[in-house]
């Protein structure tokens, strides 16, 4: 894996943006990636620095690049970023070497490159990538604890899972920006226990707090990408909501697994914080225990578990239309760390690919539900609630098992480490509202 | 639901290219689209006649077309059959009629079009539409008991199973037009009731006998397509082999459901049968049993349940290495017929957007596995061989409990109904080879 630090992440590193420096999430030493539009102007890539983006198809215009230059930064210009996810560590690392180089303090392309930046805050942004495939993990094992022990309190975790990076198969379809609303899911719903199931509006909303990881891809149909490859097959990660219809997907689960439970929306942060922004961010894998199985082969490297953990911290918080119309700021309701994530994104990439499964670039997948071992972090409200018992009390005054229209669920995270400029992720937000085609009693 | 006889299905209709007539798959009243080409050229869209293929980009370019209908034929005309697909059930319609207008008996375009012919022997296929999302669905009822009967032999059906169209997503990457090879899944087995799983090759792989329903579309996030609408929204058939590596999958499947177990290959038949030619083989709803719950209110319309079910007839074939060396032919392993679906088609597509999930022109719905009551009517091996236990013995003296390396798996159908002309459907193959990436003791 290649995990370089260089100068592009220099704490003392400083950007001619006057909002950069000391910036909490987009310092110079960040630089995301994303797609946005301004007014009728058509989509197109952007990088974040500051309260700024910088355009890269007005750069690619601006004649400020040498042409291999412009080659390179023309991958992510357009209309998605997959032909950028697709490129090479080594092609990626170039690529920020060169917007680094533009917006650091003394570039003589300033001026120049001054022009080709907009206000964030008037940009509207789009998927930052089109979705071939989206496969969610199940690699929070907090989470994968607190969910196996509503039916196994004995005995939370499956004996598959430390052996397996288990996942399944989610829907592309309704994958869409941060900002789309949660049109409220019907389905059908049976009341514990019986087997009378009726149709209507899903009692259980819930959100999942997970990272969405933007993958390579380009192995062929029947060929794996090894262990020691996969590292490298991480292009960035954003923050993902994978919201969930807790009473819908009780139902219909067995024996296959979630479908219409989940496949109502997934929310996923604009920015793509890239593998090389989060270089100084990767630990040692910390999540396995005493007596924990060694990996199988396929799954094991000394580089990836030395440093192949990320190490992200996550918070989720609520704002209810009450609380909106009081003037209450949003509530935290958790924080969590991908510390808890029990396989690396390496792991991960090498067990999808292990059967010969082909990765595309912009295959997203999800890490699973990210929650810590403290109650203060639990990842979804499946797992705040007991399985939906204790009702959370809001500053508001109002109390919660699940999600009601109008609440909006927001993710933020960011990284941080003695020695470097910490980063962050920017938001993914949601609201629940009523789903205007179904009437009450369908 | 528009199903519609008229007189582009009538039994006398004939057509004036000479292999059309009496043919058994692809007389005039089927016209399956397909994507074709020939040698160096580029896939363009075709349909089925006979032995021969109607080349659509040649016909668009023939000047034979008002522009109205070529506007329309276009949709099948390109790289891929989206756009078709798309097509309301009255436009595919109008393109039918078009089509059968050029090439039935009598036809003042015959010299023309007949110029526009290539034989279906010197054609390669292709994917015929690019699948955003394939959805398998597992409304074999017979499979679903007889696999479920492994688990639970009292019991073999879930409580869910009669209400809910159980379903789970697939992986989209990985689905290949038929003459794909399968190329032999490594991954995680572990011994029956062991928890200590090693890697290597598969030593269950199967096959799954499915149709593939190709989805109209179009619908909005949130916005269901009601039961009365969505039997339009199916635009046509092909075959479909789901294959599966059981251990693979029997390891990993708890608690979220397939994975790598079936991302390896999906096989297609490169013909669609559009949902025009399959009218006449229309049935009533045949596989509900007395004392079956009805139908909750949002999968239940009257018309779809008179004549919304499918009566496709298919047949499974193998042939090994040994066989096709000792000059054997293909032997037939299983029959069975869609009448043995518990749902329709209208039923699982009202479901999938039932929730608010949108569906894509070109989106896969399997039905799942199809197997039929009679014990010669197994539609995988899993269920022939009794879980693996009760070996198969071929024409060659060979004996299988599941496939090995230089197995072909072959699928066929057809419709038939009293008054009409049999249609066919083609073939799905795939052959299983060695995986030349991992060493044997990977």
């Amino acid at each position: 894996m290649s995990l370089r630090i260089d100068q592009t992440h220099l704490p003392e590193l400083r950007s001619w943006v006057p909002s950069a420096d000391g910036h909490p999430e987009f310092p110079i030493q960040n630089l995301p990636l994303c797609i946005f539009s301004i007014g009728e102007g058509a989509p197109r890539g952007g990088v974040v620095i500051g309260d700024r983006l910088l355009d890269l198809a007005a750069l690619l215009a601006s004649g400020l690049l040498s042409s291999s230059d412009a080659e390179l930064i023309g991958h992510a210009a357009g209309l998605e970023l997959n032909p950028f996810i697709g490129l090479s560590a080594d092609r990626r690392r170039q690529f920020r070497t060169i917007i680094s180089g533009l917006l650091a303090a003394g570039s003589e392309a300033a001026a120049r490159t001054d022009a080709l930046l907009v206000p964030t805050a008037t940009a509207r942004f789009h998927m930052p990538a089109s979705v071939g495939d989206y496969s969610d993990f199940f690699a929070g094992i907090c989470h994968a604890t607190n969910a196996g022990r509503f039916f196994r309190p004995d005995n939370p975790l499956l004996p598959n899972y430390k052996h397996v990076p288990i996942a399944y198969h989610g829907r592309s379809s309704s994958i869409r920006v941060s900002g789309e609303d949660v049109i409220h899911p019907h389905g059908q719903r049976a009341a514990h226990g019986s087997t009378e199931p009726t149709f209507g509006p899903s009692r259980r909303v819930d959100f999942e707090l997970e990272l969405g990881m933007w993958a390579r891809g380009g192995n062929r149909l029947g060929q794996p990408i090894p262990i020691s490859e996969a590292g490298d097959h991480l292009a960035g990660i954003s923050l993902l909501n994978d919201w969930s219809a807790r009473d819908i997907q009780a139902w219909e689960t067995q024996p296959l697994g979630p479908f219409l439970g989940k496949n109502f929306l997934t929310t996923v942060s604009p920015f793509i914080v890239t593998a090389e922004a989060l270089a100084p961010f990767r630990r040692e894998q910390a999540s396995r225990a005493e007596g924990d199985p060694q990996p199988l082969p396929y799954l094991l490297d000394p580089s990836d578990q030395a440093s192949g953990a990320l190490d992200v911290h996550l918070d989720v918080f609520i704002s209810t239309a009450a609380m909106r119309a009081s003037g209450l700021a949003p509530c935290r309701l958790t924080q969590a760390s991908t510390r808890d994530l029990y396989w690396t994104p390496a792991q991960m990439i090498a067990h999808h690919s292990s059967n010969g499964c082909d990765l595309r670039a912009g295959d997203l997948l999800g890490t699973g539900t990210i929650s810590s071992p403290n109650s203060d972090g639990h990842g979804s409200l499946l797992e705040m609630t007991g399985g939906g018992r204790n009702e959370i009390t809001l500053p508001s005054g109002e109390q919660r098992l699940f999600l009601e229209d109008g609440d909006d669920i927001i993710f933020t995270g960011y990284c941080e480490a003695e020695g470097f400029a910490r980063i962050g992720f920017g938001t993914a937000v949601g609201r629940v509202v009523a789903n205007p085609y179904w009437g009450e009693n369908a």
